[in-house]
């Protein structure tokens, strides 16, 4: 069987990280293109990984007809463009999160992938991919826990990363754009509903830097979805244990909690300190996982002609969310 | 050293583990006289641990003189009341929470215990009493968690207890009143505060009945306090595992967890059901030295002259959170 | 229903703790007299807790005709014939463990109990009112884990105590005596059967200075049992995190661990030594309740003339095991 | 670069997944050639993984020159023989544990690994892989818990499987040879010595069928190694809640814990059973990541010619423990 030929968009932490599962960790696919602006880092991936084709124009790649998928990874303010040019050449497209920046661009990308259905188009909300997270979703539609009831969504960055996060802070969207996204996806999965009321509050506890940008280092919100269930989230940039991503979900009659402590492995210290787990530290670390997944179900997807389970209009919706704080959904 | 003779109003459930608790197991308590509806408790009573009086009628116990102190577990609907006839009597007294059903009465107890300043009047918010809030408190304290950001609170009973509960329902304050009484004390007293909006949500997952009440069987509020801390309520009656009372405090350099799990006891099992922990069924189970140490607590602010850590304040101030779902509290 | 009065002998850190059980949380008992070299410790505790009579001579205490029963918590040197003594004088009798240190004097206690049929003997093996291990017992006879396979006992006491026990070596049983005593009382207790062989190591890892009395800081040993059942014990005094008490029972349908671990009270820290418990520092705060639950035990025994369920041979055993490293026990 | 051609032997359960590993999780691996019985196993992996050749004859894949590597996943009793070919026919080899049945073709392999000291060998003791284990040892190289004092290594099966065990028991090694072998590798890879005694016990605790082959289905040992180290071994066929591997090193300044839980996720579960963890069900399972990282160890090692930490004499010293059951071991 032929395997898909993939060309990538954006080289960065993530990026390389993406380009490295292609190549190595999805029987099946091929790392085939690399795109970037870093001409150093498009050669040492083409001569280390045996990669054919480099390029620093976007448009170039996507004109090369050997590909058969486009992965983009770039910054979130090119992703809609970038969906609708790939989807519009004949490739299908994987995108990272979030779709876009704005509501509007959003729409537009929506358009393009309506227009090719023929086309494979997935988002990266790669949690749902998560063996752990999959797990808890399986064991939920067994009936292991009921109803749900309540979500509570914790994504709370290690304090270690803060000085990147401050500089950062004046680009970047906001806590929630950046730290809830996962957790308002992944409450709508759990819940199977769409949020009708909004209330979120927030401050600068540590790091009063954030103010200047309208933002705070936590901020907390409380949402009831249209189907009666509730949703509590916290996005932090202050822990100090490490890469706090943890999950509940109360149903009637049961309760599911996924990494309620983010054990980096299974190893357990006892010492001075009393007896330990020390934690993941990242993003990376901790779902190291869920981004080879993900790229498996989306070749699936390629080659079995079926849609993935995360849809443009998943990723559009993070985004009506965002717009809402303290407010009434519009229905 | 002469020990302090107590009386006490209420014999149920509760009432009877206070009594033994004041009678086998606080030094420099004695158990003089129990004062109840049903005669044979009381009969039972003076027999089996052999208490001095027995009285039918509140009004008769506190006109005798040998008693030092009264402990008050009868209907909250009579506390205030209570409280004010007792201290008027001159003797000590200890309510089981809440304070009174109505802001207006409460007011009242408040006043009686203003013009009783040499008499000692505590209040049962007796988790500040149980080994390990005492310890979280410590530790927070010394500083080992930096600033509070966000308190969480979950109070959700037994599924195994609903029967009671929904026939309970027409005469229960709600959820509220019920089940987060404790926690919005404990929100207080660890976040140092008090709350200036509050958004609260809930509904009936489970049990339709407590839909007739306008009440639910989970609910849940988010509260933002003056010093801008977060302070997130969980209440429910569905807990399958137990009786789940469970805190969390979030600061900016640690964070603390009280009781994630509800076990039982130290005794973990492995078998066809995994690894797991049985847990606490009730909050005599759970709290059971809680009360044995409040009342310690009680005694010595008699013996010492000092007041209880709990005042009539604190009382008042849970009955004026109730008021507030879902508004900006007054200033 | 009279008090039963007690005297004690041995105000030392456990003696008093005894004392003060038998003063405030026995219902039912009252602490009538004392017996201590130390003077000062006895008119303290005549004064402050109100007892009755104080002594500096056992043979004068155990003429006092008002007792009904003695405790011992003297030099283990002294239990067996102090045992006798005050059965002899007609009185019940609750000692610490060990029953002796020798074989020989453990019969002649023996002898003591078996003359006096009336009166109750009861050995301080606590562990076994522990509520965690007396949970984990009623699970075993409630077939929750089949039959029992393996038994693990750990006593490892906190490396903060070392000094003590270097100073305390040379009169020291060794660690068996020392810290394996309760351990060895749980297999029998657990399996249901005795020792047929036996095969012991250790060694000085962290603290030389045991060499020269031929004992070492840490040893194991592993056991077989009549009915096939093994055990392993491991004794030791470095423990960096606290007072490691921990136990587990295999058996053929399930598993049952009792303080994997040691963990102080209900509080979880999360820090930068990423997710923590604390652990219990010695064996008055782990086992706390099981010094409680034990003297209830033996109250209730003079009561309703029953016997308790640690017999003198149960003291006797340990000694027979101490005296039997790698070798085949007699039959 | 070129990639490395392996060609493997044995394409049972685990050969299956070697197989897949080398094909797909493995950069700079291929999947040339596969060698079994069964040609429709064959035929399937060469048509849908695209493997170029296929062999029911081993003698016939060794002469294929375009291989680099031989891979060994055959019945233990034919590695011995099988290394020696491949090292001969100028093959790097990786072979699966335990290297073979009899101290004597032990020697014999290692003199074909030392005849041919330009070829990697390597035998998979992939424990020394997981990232947990790992992680373990490097904490302990950091002094992390000062110097090891005492190793328990539990290997317990789950009943689940006890069908296969009883009808596989009469051409098993026994207990030891199929469970105990990781363990044995890693007490001397943590304690860095070899045993010096050995004392083993065991039996038929829940299934008699192995008594008849002199087995059992529960055995330990407790060995003393020459650096007065302990190990402390458990091997076992009843575990109810799952596949059981537990390891402990207990060192003079603390203590590390690898899979006390053998937890299957990050998916914790509340409900009527409690608090709890489902468990890894097989090491397929618990071992996933090990089995993929020891063949990049196996590849790193071709590819920088270096010596992999695994030795041929390793694998010796497994069967040599195997023969010394209740022995002082001959030096």
């Amino acid at each position: 069987m032929e395997k898909i030929k993939f060309g990538i968009i954006g080289l960065g932490r993530l990026g390389i990280k993406h380009a490295e599962n292609i190549a190595f960790r999805t029987p099946g696919a091929e790392l085939t293109a690399v795109c970037a602006l870093e001409e150093d880092v498009i050669e040492k991936v083409k001569k280390e990984w045996g990669v054919k084709y480099g390029y620093t124009s976007y448009d170039d790649m996507i004109q090369n007809k050997e590909l058969d998928a486009i992965f983009i990874c770039s910054p979130s303010a090119h992703h809609c463009e970038q969906i609708s040019k790939a989807l519009d050449a004949g490739y299908h497209v994987f995108s990272e999160k979030p779709l876009g920046v704005s509501l509007e661009e959003c729409r537009l990308a929506e358009k393009a992938v309506e227009k090719h259905p023929d086309k494979v188009f997935m988002l990266g909300f790669m949690r749902r991919f998560d063996p752990s997270y999959m797990y808890a979703k399986q064991k939920i539609k067994e009936g292991a826990i009921g109803k749900p009831i309540l979500f509570r969504g914790y994504s709370v960055d290690p304090v270690s990363a803060i000085e990147g996060a401050i500089r950062f802070a004046a680009h970047s969207g906001g806590q929630y754009l950046d730290m809830a996204v996962h957790d308002i996806d992944l409450a709508r999965w759990f819940l199977e509903s769409e949020a009708k009321t909004c209330y979120a509050i927030g401050g600068c506890y540590a790091f009063e830097e954030f103010a200047q940008y309208e933002d705070g280092d936590n901020c907390s919100a409380l949402m009831q979805f249209k189907n009666d269930t509730m949703a509590f989230f916290l996005a932090g940039r202050t822990a100090a244990h490490g890469y706090n991503v943890e999950t509940e979900i109360i149903g009637t009659k049961g309760t599911l909690r996924i990494a309620g402590i983010p054990q980096k492995n299974h190893v357990e210290i006892l010492d001075q300190h009393g007896v330990r787990r020390e934690c993941s530290q990242n993003f990376l670390e901790r779902f190291e996982q869920a981004y080879v997944n993900e790229l498996h179900a989306f070749v699936d997807c390629i080659r079995n002609g079926t849609k993935p389970d995360v849809s443009v209009y998943d990723g559009t919706k993070f985004n009506y969310y965002c717009l809402c704080s303290n407010r009434i959904f519009p229905q």
